[in-house]
C-alpha cells in the first residue's frame, strides 16, 4: 500500500508538470497574438503597472504579517516548542511560509497573463467573437492551471516530506492568510475604484464608463485584475488546499486503510486537474455560438470526464471504494446544481432579474427591497443542497466503519473542488474581457468592436455568478470537514493532556451554544467592516478625483494631451484597502481566540458551526443580490423598462452600487474568513485545551 | 408543597384581577379626558373603524385557520386519538383555542383604548407635554396590563385544570398562531399604507405627512394601531406564554422539587406583573423633563422592584433557590443592557445615526450600505449578551442537579419577560402619540401643538428601538428553553415507542447538521416573503391612490368638502396583508414538518437551532438598521447635513423606506416565526418519532 501512495506522489508531480507546461504553452500563445494599437498598449501598460504596485505593497504587508505569524507558529505549534519536537515546529513554520509563497506566485503570474491578454482580446474583438473569446479564455486558463498545479504540488510535497498531515494545516493556513489579504484587500481595492469612477464619471459628469478623462479609470481596471484574478485565485487556492488538507487529516486518523484513502485523495486531485486540462483545451465558441454556452459546456465536459476517470480509478486501484466515489460524485453534482440555481436568480433572461428591474420603476427603495429579498431567498437552494450532499455523503460512507462518514463529507468537498481548474479559468476570463471592453473604448476601436466586447463581458458576468455559488458551496463542505479535522486535532491534544475526549458538540451544552451565537455574529461583523471600508475609501478617492478635475486645466473638457494623475487614485485604493482590511481580519482571529480561551474546545466547535452557518447565509445573500442588481441594471440598459436615463435606470444604478461591495468585496471574502477561522482553531486546539477558562 | 402551589394559583388570579381593575381605571381615566375638536373626533372615528375592519377580517381568517388547526390537534395531539386518551386531545384542542381567544381579546381592547387615546393626546398636547404624555402612556398601559394579565390567567388556568404542562404547549401554540397573523399581517398592513402614503404624498405631490387629501392617510394611521399596538401586543403575549410554558414543561420534568419550581415560575410572573403595575402608576414626565427619560426610568424602576420582590420571595418561600433567582436576574440585567446597546445604534444623539446621515450626503447607495453594515454589527452585542446570559444561567444552576441547568435558562427568559407589562406600555405609547401627531395636523391644532406631539413621537421611536431589542433577545432565550422543552417532549415519545432516548444534538451528526442548514435558511426566506408582500401590496395601493387623484375632481387641489375614499385604501391594505402573510407562515410550518418527517427528532433539534441563530441575526439586523435609517432621516430633517430637501435628505428618505418593512414587518415577525416553529416541533414530536424516514 505504501508503494501505491508513492505512485500517487509521482503521478501528482507529473500532472503538475503537465499543467505547468500547458500553462506555459497558453501563455506563449497569448503573447504571440497581434498588438498594434499604441493607445491600447499604453493603457494596458498602465493597468499592468498599477496591478504590480498593489501586489507589491500587498505582498510587503503580507510578508511582515507572515513573518510574525511564522515566528508565533514556530514557538507554539503544533505544540509549544518547550514541550514538543522542535523539528516539527520548524516544519510547521516552513509549511506555513510555503503556503503563502506558492499562492503568491500563482497570483503574480496570473495577473501577468491577465494584463497581457486584455489588450490582445480587445484587438481580436475587431475580428469577431471567436478569436477574442479564445484569447480571453486562454489567458484566464493560465491562472486556473497554475493555482491548481501549485496547490497539488504544495500538498503532495509537504505530506511526502513530513508524513504528518497536521503540518499540512500549517501549509493551508499560509494559503488562507494570503487569501484573506488577496481577496478582501483586492475586493476593497476594486470596489473603491469602481464606485468612485462611477459616481464621479457616470453620475456627476455624465461621461461613459472607461472614459480616459476619469482619474479613477485605470484604478478601476486594475481592480478587476487584483480583485477578480488574483483575489479569486487565492481564494480558490485556499479552498482547494483546505479541502485536501482536511481530507488528508481525517484519512490519516482512520484506523484502517489509511494509505489507500490518502492515495485516493491524491488520485482525485490528479484526475480533476487532468480533466480540467482537457476541458480547457477543448473550449471554443461554436459557429454563431454564445460565449456563455461555451464556458458552461466546457464545465460540463470537465465534470463528465472527471466522473468517468475516477470511476475507472476505483476499478483499477486496490482499496479504492465505490462509496467514496459516490460521495465525491454527489458533491460535484450538487455543486453543478447549485450553480444552476444561482444562475436562475442572477441571469437576466430569467424572471427574478426582470422583476427587480420592473420594481425599479417605483424607485430605488423597491430595487433595494426586492433585491435583498430575492438574495435571501436564493440562499435556500444552495444551503439545502449543501445539507443534502453532506447528509448523503455521510450516509453512503457510514457503513465503511468509524470515521469514514466524515471522511465521505470531506471527499464530497474534494469532489466539488476537483474541477476548480476549470472554474478559475471561467472566472478569470471575466476581468480580462471586462478590461478588454474598457480598452476597446479607450483605444477607440469603434462601436462594432465594443459591442462584441460587451457580449464577451456579459457572458463573464453570468458565469461569474455560477462559479461564485459553486465556490461558496464548496467552501461550505470544506469547512464541515475542517470541523471534523478540528475535532480530531482537539482530541489528540486532549488525549495528550489526559483529559476526557470530545465525542461531539451538543447544541444543548451552553458552552457550545455560547460559541455558536458568537460564531454566527462574526461573518456579519466581518462583512460589515469590509463594506464600511469600501465606503470610507471611496469617499477619499472621490475627493481626490474632484481635486484633479478642479486643479488640472483642460481635464474635464478632454483637451488633447491632458492626462489625469492615474497613479494617485491607485495609491489611494491600495493604501486604503490594506488599512481597512486588517481590523476585519484581526477581529475574526481575535474572536476565535477569545472564544477558545474562554470556553475551550467545545465552545470553539460551536463557534465554527455558527460561523459556517451564518457565513454561508450571508455570503450567498450578498453574492446573489449583488449579481442580480448588476444584471437588472444591464437589463434596463439594454432598453427595457424605459432604458438608459429613465427613473428605473437611476434606481437600478443605485442598486448596482449597493451590490458592488456585496458581491465583489464582502460576499466572496466570507469564504476566506471561515477558512481562516477554521484553521486557526485546528492549529490552536492544543493551546485551547491547555489554557481555557471553562 | 402542593399547598404552596395552590397558594400561587390563588395569588395569580388575584394579581390578574388587580391588573384588570387597574386597566379599567386607566381606561376610564383616559375616556373622561376632554375632546372638543370635531375634525379630530371625525378622523379618530375613521381610524377606529378602519382598525376594526382589519381586525374583524383578520380574526375571521384566523378563526377558519384555528378551526382547522383545532381539529387536527384534536385528532393527532398530544398523541393520535386512536392511541391515547381522548380527553387529553380534547383538552389540548380547547387550550389551543383559549390561547387564540385570550390573545385576541387583549388585542381588541388594546386597539379600542389606543384609538380612544390618540385624539385626546392630540388635544392635551395644546396644554403641553406633561398632560399629553400621561394620556398617551396610560392608553398604552391598558394594553400592557391586559396582555400580561391574560397570559398569566391563561397559563395558570390551563395548568391548574389539567395538571399537565404539555397541554400548555397547545395554549402557547394558540397564542403563537394569533401572533403570526397579528404581527406579520399587521406589519404588512402598516408598511403598505406607510410606504404608499409617503411615495404618493411626500415624494410625488410634496404635501406633508398626514395631509388629509391623501387617500392613504387614514390607512397609515390605522396601520400604526394594528401593527404596533395589536401586533406587538400579540407578539409579546406569545413570547410571555411561551417562556412560562417552556419553564413549566421543564419544571415538571425535573425529578426533584418540581412543585416548588412550578410555584417559582408563577411567583416570578406575579411579581413581574405587580412591579409593572407600580412602574406604570408612577410614570410621569418631570418638570421640563423629557418623555424618553420618563419612559426609560419607569422601566428601571420596574426592574429594581422586581429584583427586590423576587429576592424577598426567595427568602420567604420553601424550596425557592437563590441560584434560580440569580439566573433570572442575569436574564433581566442582560435584557436591559441589550436595550442600551440597541439604543447606541439607533439613537440620533449617538455617533452611528449621525455617520449614516453624513454618508447620505454621498448618495442613497451609501445610506443603504452604511445602514446595512451597522445593522449587521449591532447584532453582535445582543447575540453575545444572549450567549453569555445563557452560559451564566446554566453554570449557576448546573450544581442543583440534572435538568436544572436548562431550567435556569428558561427562568432567565422568564426574568427577562417578567417586566413585559412595562415594555408593552412603552411600546404601545409609540403608535398612540404617532397618531396624535397626525391628528394634531389634520385637526389644525397649530405649529406649537404639532411640535409638542413631535417630541412625544420621537421619544416613542427611541423607546421602540430599545423594547424591540429587548423582546427579540427575550425570544432568543425563550426558544433556547423551548429547545429544552422539545427534547423533553421528544424523549417522552421515544420512551413510549421503545426507542433510544436523545441525550443531545451533536453538530457532527449529519442529520442534525442537515436540520441546522435548512433551519437557518427559513427566517431569511420568511422575512423576504413578507418584504416582497409589502412591496407588491404597496404597488397595488399606489395605483389606487393615483386613480383617486385622477378621478376625484378637486381632491389634489384640496377643494373644501372634497374627500378621498379612505375606505378603499384600507381594504387594499387589509386584503393584501392577509393574502401575502399566509404563504410565508405556511412555508415555515411546512419546512418544519418536512425536516421532521425526513430526519426525525435529531434533524428537528438542528432545525430549531439553525432557526434561532439565523433568526436572531436577521431580526436584530433588520430591526436595528430600520430604526437607524428612520432616525437618520429625522436627524437630517432637524436641519443637519443640509436639512429637508437636500440631497442627503432624499437619500435618507430612500433609506427610511427600505427600513420600514425591515423594522416593522419582517424583523419583529421573525420572533413569532421562531416561536411557532418551536411549538410545532414540540407538539409534533411524537409524530416525528413514529413516522420519520431516517
Amino acid at each position: 500500500m505504501e508503494n501505491q501512495l508513492s505512485l500517487f506522489y509521482g503521478l501528482s508531480f507529473l500532472t503538475v508538470a503537465l499543467a505547468f507546461a500547458f500553462a506555459a504553452y497558453l501563455y506563449l500563445w497569448v503573447k504571440k497574438q497581434r498588438t498594434s494599437n499604441a493607445r491600447i498598449e499604453e493603457v494596458s501598460l498602465l493597468i499592468k503597472e498599477g496591478a504590480n504596485t498593489f501586489m507589491r505593497r500587498e505582498y510587503l504587508v503580507l510578508a511582515k504579517f507572515a513573518a510574525v505569524a511564522a515566528v508565533i507558529i514556530f514557538i507554539l505549534l503544533p505544540a509549544p516548542v518547550w514541550q514538543g519536537d522542535i523539528l516539527n515546529n520548524l516544519a510547521m513554520a516552513i509549511a506555513y511560509i510555503a503556503g503563502t509563497v506558492l499562492s503568491a506566485i500563482a497570483g503574480k503570474i496570473g495577473i501577468l497573463v491577465a494584463t497581457l491578454s486584455n489588450g490582445r482580446t480587445a484587438e481580436a474583438a475587431k475580428e469577431g467573437l471567436k478569436p477574442a473569446f479564445l484569447i480571453g479564455f486562454r489567458g484566464g486558463a493560465v491562472m486556473g492551471l497554475l493555482v491548481v498545479g501549485c496547490s497539488l504540488l504544495g500538498v503532495a510535497a509537504v505530506l511526502m516530506l513530513t508524513g504528518d498531515s497536521t503540518i499540512l494545516l500549517g501549509f493551508s493556513f499560509g494559503a488562507s492568510s494570503l487569501a484573506l489579504f488577496a481577496k478582501a484587500g483586492g475586493g476593497i481595492f476594486t470596489k473603491t475604484a469602481d464606485i468612485s469612477a462611477d459616481l464621479t464619471g457616470k453620475v456627476e459628469l455624465g461621461i461613459p464608463e472607461d472614459d480616459p478623462r476619469n482619474p479613477a479609470v485605470i484604478a478601476d481596471n486594475v481592480g478587476d485584475n487584483v480583485g477578480d484574478v488574483a483575489g479569486m485565485g487565492a481564494d480558490l487556492f485556499d479552498s482547494n488546499v483546505a479541502a485536501m488538507a482536511s481530507a488528508l487529516v481525517i484519512a490519516q486518523s482512520l484506523a484502517s486503510e489509511s494509505f489507500a484513502n490518502i492515495s485516493m485523495v491524491f488520485c482525485y486531485a490528479i484526475l480533476g486537474l487532468f480533466a480540467s486540462i482537457l476541458g480547457i483545451a477543448t473550449a471554443r465558441v461554436g459557429k454563431n455560438g454564445s460565449p456563455t454556452r461555451a464556458l458552461n459546456s466546457s464545465t460540463y465536459v470537465t465534470t463528465a470526464i472527471f466522473l468517468v476517470l475516477t470511476a475507472l480509478a476505483t476499478v483499477v486501484f486496490e482499496g479504492f471504494s465505490w462509496r467514496i466515489w459516490g460521495a465525491s460524485a454527489v458533491g460535484l453534482l450538487v455543486g453543478v446544481i447549485i450553480g444552476i440555481t444561482t444562475d436562475y436568480f442572477t441571469d437576466d433572461t430569467k424572471p427574478i432579474v426582470r422583476r427587480v428591474a420592473h420594481a425599479s420603476g417605483s424607485g430605488p427603495a423597491f430595487t433595494i427591497l426586492s433585491g435583498i429579498s430575492y438574495g435571501f431567498i436564493s440562499a435556500l437552494p444552495a444551503m439545502a443542497g449543501i445539507a443534502i450532499s453532506a447528509l448523503v455523503a455521510y450516509k453512503i460512507c457510514e457503513p465503511m466503519g468509524e470515521g469514514y462518514a466524515i471522511f465521505g463529507i470531506s471527499m464530497s468537498a474534494v469532489g466539488m473542488l476537483s474541477i476548480v481548474g476549470m472554474i478559475i479559468s471561467n472566472d478569470a476570463y471575466g476581468p480580462i474581457v471586462d478590461n478588454a471592453r474598457g480598452l476597446a473604448e479607450m483605444g477607440g476601436l469603434g462601436e462594432e468592436t465594443i459591442r462584441t466586447a460587451d457580449e464577451l463581458d456579459s457572458a463573464g458576468n453570468t458565469v461569474k455568478a455560477v462559479t461564485k455559488g459553486f465556490s461558496i458551496s464548496a467552501a461550505g463542505l470544506t469547512v464541515i470537514s475542517l470541523l471534523g479535522a478540528f475535532m480530531s486535532e482537539a482530541n489528540d491534544a486532549l488525549a495528550e493532556a489526559g483529559k476526557e475526549l470530545i465525542t461531539g458538540f451538543d447544541i444543548m451544552s451552553p458552552t457550545v451554544f455560547f460559541g455558536i451565537l458568537i460564531g454566527a455574529a462574526v461573518p456579519a461583523v466581518f462583512s460589515a467592516m469590509l463594506i464600511l471600508g469600501v465606503d470610507k475609501n471611496a469617499q477619499r478617492m472621490v475627493k481626490e478625483i474632484h481635486r484633479q478635475f478642479n486643479s488640472i486645466p483642460g481635464l474635464k473638457e478632454g483637451k488633447k494631451g491632458v492626462k489625469p494623475e492615474y497613479g494617485k487614485c491607485i495609491n489611494i485604493a491600495t493604501a486604503g484597502a490594506l488599512k481597512e482590511l486588517i481590523p476585519a481580519g484581526l477581529m475574526s482571529i481575535v474572536a476565535t481566540l477569545l472564544v477558545g480561551f474562554i470556553g475551550g474546545s467545545l465552545a470553539v466547535g460551536g463557534f465554527l458551526l455558527g460561523n459556517i452557518v451564518s457565513g454561508l447565509l450571508i455570503a450567498l445573500f450578498m453574492s446573489n443580490s449583488g449579481g442580480l442588481w448588476d444584471n437588472a441594471k444591464k437589463y434596463i440598459e439594454s432598453g427595457e423598462e424605459g432604458g438608459k436615463g429613465s427613473e428605473a435606470h437611476k434606481a437600478a444604478v443605485i442598486g448596482d452600487t449597493v451590490g458592488d461591495p456585496f458581491k465583489d468585496t464582502a460576499g466572496p471574502s466570507i469564504n476566506t474568513q471561515i477558512t481562516v477561522v477554521s484553521l486557526v482553531s485546528s492549529l490552536m486546539s492544543s493551546l485551547f485545551v491547555l489554557f481555557s477558562i471553562f
